[in-house]
């Protein structure tokens, strides 16, 4: 999909959203939803989305969702960093599909790097299993502060 | 780097906030300052990092800092496509060595995309043309609303 379109509803994380699907939930507040990726590009790999937006992306979103975001943004990279102690943590958006993005609907990713550990592909190692990032979900969500 | 540590004003993103070292200015308003990136990883790689500043990263960064500062990314994000209509764009930002950071004054990485073309290393062509960086700059600059 270009940088050009429209939102669908349809999306997965518009579905979890609404409760239609499930997802490893970290954190939510009014404004944002953090839940584990399904496809981890590394061990504690979350994303921050905004609730209420139909943005596919930070090109199209409403300037106003933008600092509660980055505000929910922050206090789970802070959360992941206390959980698991990560080297590093990498903070990405991706805008349009030759840009990595493959869900429409604006997200975040947050990636704990460990030295000597290199980043996995998405979706590379296949879908996690549910059980250990639910455990995840609750080690980050205890560190939200 | 670790993520402990203290800021440095030392870094180059201090001298260019202070006027003391030379930068391919794309926007500045009262909170941040965009330029381009001395060693792109694609075409028209721009950065914004805010001004009033010694975080860094998005750990350490007082969260009042967050929204003009996500604001202005999302503005120069704009101008970037408008300016160079890439097929996708790559926000990102870094925290901590590990995690690919090399200066630590937070930023905010715009990476335009196209279809076919692989994103180049860091600094892995060597440091661009300062006279072609103007004119992208310009460029960017000119479609800033």
């Amino acid at each position: 999909m270009s940088l050009d379109g429209t939102y669908d509803q349809g999306n997965i994380f518009a579905k979890i959203l609404r409760g239609e699907a499930p997802a490893a939930k970290v954190f939510e507040d009014d404004h944002v939803f953090a839940f584990m990726d399904v496809f981890p590009q590394a061990k504690g790999h979350t994303l921050v989305i905004p609730k209420r937006s139909e943005a596919r992306n930070l090109l199209d979103e409403d300037p106003a969702v933008l600092a509660p975001l980055i505000l929910g943004v922050q206090r789970v990279t802070r959360a992941v960093r206390a959980a698991l102690n990560p080297d590093g943590i990498v903070v990405t958006q991706f805008n349009g599909a030759p840009a990595g993005q493959t869900i429409f609907h604006l997200h975040f990713h947050i990636i704990p790097r460990w030295e000597g550990v290199p980043l996995g592909r998405h979706a590379g190692g296949g879908m996690a299993d549910p059980a250990e990032l639910k455990v995840l979900a609750e080690q980050i969500a205890a560190k939200i502060s």
